[in-house]
């Protein structure tokens, strides 16, 4: 018996996994939550049948989120991240000793446990004593804070299910107040290729622009994601992710990865003319 | 009723696409040819079921494979193409005036007219007067040029069937040969991610470095290849393909792009650390 694990990328395309075992599936009061076991991508989850992290190249996104916009401010002490209750970014953040709080708001405990269980690659630091985790919305979360974090991190699923709220204006400003006024916001950005993707990259980025002072989107190559070509926003108060790259200050702290240098930073946001243009003529 | 065409990118996983009608199949003495009709790619063709070319993102491989060396030596005048029966190639190379000669040399004749016939957007250039067209080997053809050609672009399959000479120390000396003393080499270079395409990475890069005076890989992203993400190889004998990137010139030609530009020109080749290192350790 040989068990396939299906994702559509649109009605007319989709990507399938050979499977070795269906590890463990739940329904929250949020959302399906499916563990398996593969040969080719290791462990993966999945939330309402979309693929979220797996073992092979989880790496490439969580870099990817992470060191961009700690090497343009490496000053950053206080951060927020919404969603990513695999704990791959948290991973990530705990790596800079100069940060002082990692505030984690995710709607479901159930994602953070079960990773805790299934996931370990993801989820191994969120004991460190810098994290607080919030098991509650982040849309209500953001809201009580003005001008306390440095940065803040959107790593949230697609627009509908819970991460929907995550992509509204409402929410964006209020991540803005929640900034303090060298902050920086970045975003799960969706992709260019497929419309529906497509059509969600365009939006966000339109709204993004009517709120910060600074809104570029940097790419990256995420062959589980859905086209492979895969993308972040940096919305910020001051910084531009390229005048403002600390490349030697961010190499002096020494880190080791496997994705993200100097170089794919820069090269990151240089964009495809025709996703250049998709944003430029984005509307809400 | 419902047809999928599935594609194995490993043993393990495989992509779909719904398929509208299978047009046309046909076993010819080098490989398999079978065209369809989709909904989210258009019309598509593939060879000994690999996908080759498809209606929706085929402007990136053909876009990125002849606008990157043209922009470091816009005076290239004689182009050998070898490989790229399905004309892509061709269209973009012919929109340069400056160049005087086009050889395009595809082993299976049966391509180039399947494609004239049922996949116009890539095949549709193919009766420049500049083009000449050579149904043979292209490892003999190439052994017959001493110092002829500016740009020689190896637009093959992967290393399997046909393709498979053209990635062999003896094919790449004769291409050296065959360039002049300013010749650039372009060729398929595979992709990072699934084990086997590494595997061919690694060894087409160790090959030309041994042979060539610069070796450099670039990057673009294909949704429809393994992984979406794929590389170029450029070789050359005296340009480097940033320092002697001529962006300004290339950028007075005006040529009307939709991935291409002279950002992703320089970003393409800022790779991620593991495709960086993967290259530095490749042994043939």
């Amino acid at each position: 018996m040989t068990i396939w694990y299906s994702e559509n990328y649109t009605e007319n395309c989709k990507f399938d996994i050979k499977v070795n075992r269906h590890i463990y599936s739940e329904q929250t009061p949020f959302q399906k939550i499916d563990f398996f076991e593969s040969e080719e991508f290791g462990t993966f989850f999945t939330l309402d049948g979309f693929m979220m992290v797996n073992e092979k190249d989880e790496f490439i996104y969580h870099e990817m989120i992470v060191h961009v916009p700690m090497a343009v401010n490496p000053e950053i002490k206080r951060v927020l991240v919404i969603g990513g209750g695999d704990g791959g970014t948290v991973r990530e953040l705990t790596r800079y000793e100069g940060i002082e709080l990692i505030d984690l708001v995710e709607i479901d405990e159930r994602v953070v446990r079960l990773c805790q269980e299934y996931l370990p690659i993801t989820a191994s630091k969120l004991d460190d004593s810098r994290v607080r985790m919030h098991f509650e919305d982040g849309i209500e979360f953001v809201k009580k804070y003005d001008g306390y974090y440095d940065l803040i991190i959107v790593d949230s699923t697609d627009p509908i299910g819970p991460g929907e709220g995550l992509f509204t204006i409402d929410f964006y400003n209020n991540c803005y107040k929640a900034l303090n006024d060298r902050g920086i916001l970045i975003n799960q950005h969706e992709s260019p290729y497929y419309e529906n993707d497509a059509q969600e990259m365009k939006r966000a980025h339109a709204k993004l622009k009517n709120i910060f002072e600074i809104t570029k989107v940097y790419q990256y190559h995420m062959p589980t994601y859905a086209s492979g070509h895969w993308l972040f926003g940096f919305a910020s108060k001051v910084y531009d992710p390229i005048s403002d790259h600390k490349d030697k200050e961010w190499e002096r702290l020494g880190l080791i990865t496997k994705y993200y240098n100097s170089n794919i930073h820069v090269g990151s946001f240089m964009l495809p003319t025709y996703v250049q243009k998709m944003l430029e003529n984005a509307q809400i």
